[in-house]
């Protein structure tokens, strides 16, 4: 069986990568397809070589089936499809103590701490499985995680029928939290300046605002009869974001973080106070994100293939992750993982 | 009867202000004591020009007497002594729609946006009184509004019994916002390093810690158990105090914004993300804050006294406000508005 591996300095090879048998209350998955996420680029770019172990197989976005059942395991059997949730967490923390277990003081993300799914084969503990539906399209089962990040976000922001919603960034995360808020039944809109991404994003049927060439509070003002935003996601990442969400969120409205800010940014504190917003950070998923995730999924609730930008063998990791580093117009690659 | 009156350039004058008859719906109050605020050294300070109409009496902490009622006004009588909760709102905004009164998109502050209560007589609309109990301390009933915005705070801060509290700066609002907390039942840390402020706070039973001295985030989580603090304060309005806010609470811990930030602050969203921390800001107070405050100072659940540095005459509002601006080592000087 063959596996990616990243071994540093912005390099992948591809080898041999041998079953490892399940051991207790473990699952051993056949990989089908594996989705490439920012964070793997994250890893290709060196930005976190103090959490990887080299040479080491990376990702955490998946689809697959059963192909081996350890002891003690009964909830799965041979040929279940299923996803796994890419979260082990230490369970004695004070974090998991409250029940908070995607936050996890010692948490292992499976692709990123220890092993990952850019593999033909990957062995995971069984309570990381999440059973799919039968019939699921195979390949769109690999959106599931991201999915569930959106469906993590939205939960978290409380998004509710007829509220207003502000979608900073188009990346794939941000389409699926404004085609989520959507479902909830908001009106949303996106914020994004790139191009390629502003297309997609009207391809979906999003309403979507250029910055650079409307003013974007006064947008929002007026749309929402001078109130501002019930809800603000921020899933840039970057200082402008930071900067335009404080000008558009309602008074007592809820702001959102979903990007990850590698450095600290300036945030008009004084806007928290003036109109008390709330603000919230929210990270991977729980249990019951995946379980909304997958029957959306299943149901192609949308058309979630238009996030698929392009479907390649395993062997072409290398450079894919190139192409991604030069700024290729991608939204989701999946990597076949097994043939 | 005499009035001090803001006249810009860090300048007071005290004269004459005549007592102006309520109209309709309107009290006329005898004033006892106007405690002197942070809010009104910015005005001194020349910084609330664009909201101040010179020359213009400010404050807005205050005790009284009613000393007569305007047509329509059943609630009150001559000599029922009250407070007043210094907010009018439009009731026509997207936030007074909403019920948040207290952020009004059109907000007037009574002793910055109109009028204040540095004078012997104020006439305000009814609306804005509150009762007190006959047996009330007046002098300490100038403290209910500043207590009213602890209890604001604490409780859009969701305080309970047995949570970790950090309460960042002890100024006034910062040792109120820390004793109403411990009122709650919480275990409460607060951070300061002005020796003159730390000692209050020790005097006040609080449990304080000199950041510059000792590692606040590495003494927090010893105090915790590894978690970090259920709920942070910030009641600084500067960098460092943002700064901080980030390393002390816990997964999900909840931050508070009670300190007036004049510009953006560096802040680690990242943090946000990493901990799913949640922060809100908090302003003013709504009219179930005045009546928790009310209590809480007839009854002198804690040493209020303590807090007032000084009792002064009105036509000391010069050189007090030089005093303050020097540096002085005041916590709260109440004025003293009527013979």
């Amino acid at each position: 069986m063959k596996g990616a591996f990243y071994q540093g300095n912005k390099s992948f090879y591809v080898g041999d990568s041998p079953p490892r048998p399940p051991g207790r209350g473990e699952v051993r998955l056949n990989i089908a397809y594996g989705g490439i996420c920012g964070t793997d680029v994250h890893i290709y770019l060196g930005h976190m070589d103090h959490r990887t172990t080299l040479p080491q197989v990376i990702g955490h976005e998946m689809s697959g089936t059963v192909a081996e059942v350890g002891q003690g395991v009964v909830d799965f059997k041979l040929g279940d499809k299923a996803v796994v949730r890419p979260v082990v967490s230490c369970g004695r923390c004070p974090a998991c103590k409250m029940g908070h277990y995607n936050v996890c003081h010692q948490i292992n993300v499976l692709g990123v701490d220890t092993p990952g799914c850019f593999q033909g084969n990957w062995t995971v503990p069984a309570e990381t499985l999440h059973r799919l539906p039968d019939d699921i399209d195979i390949k769109l089962a690999a959106l599931v995680e991201p999915v569930a990040v959106g469906a993590h976000a939205v939960r978290l922001g409380q998004v509710t029928e007829n509220e207003h919603v502000v979608v900073i960034g188009a990346g794939p995360i941000g389409i699926l939290v404004a085609l989520e808020s959507k479902l909830k039944g908001a009106h949303v809109f996106v914020s994004e300046i790139n191009p390629f991404r502003i297309n997609l994003a009207r391809e979906f049927g999003l309403e979507v605002v250029n910055p650079k060439e409307t003013d974007l509070p006064a947008y929002v003002a007026e749309k929402t009869g001078g109130a501002g935003a019930d809800v603000v996601f921020e899933v840039t990442g970057l200082a402008p974001g930071a900067e335009m969400m404080t000008r558009l969120a309602r008074t007592r409205g809820r702001i959102v973080i979903v990007g990850i800010f590698a450095e600290p940014v300036p945030v008009s504190l004084g806007q928290f106070f003036l109109r008390e917003l709330r603000l919230r950070g929210v990270r991977l998923y729980e249990p019951e994100d995946f379980e909304t995730a997958i029957p959306l999924v299943a149901a192609r609730a949308v058309p979630f293939e238009r996030l698929i930008s392009d479907v390649r063998p395993l062997e072409r990791i290398q450079d894919t992750f190139e192409e991604i580093e030069r700024g290729a117009n991608f939204m989701k690659v999946l990597l076949k993982c097994s043939d």
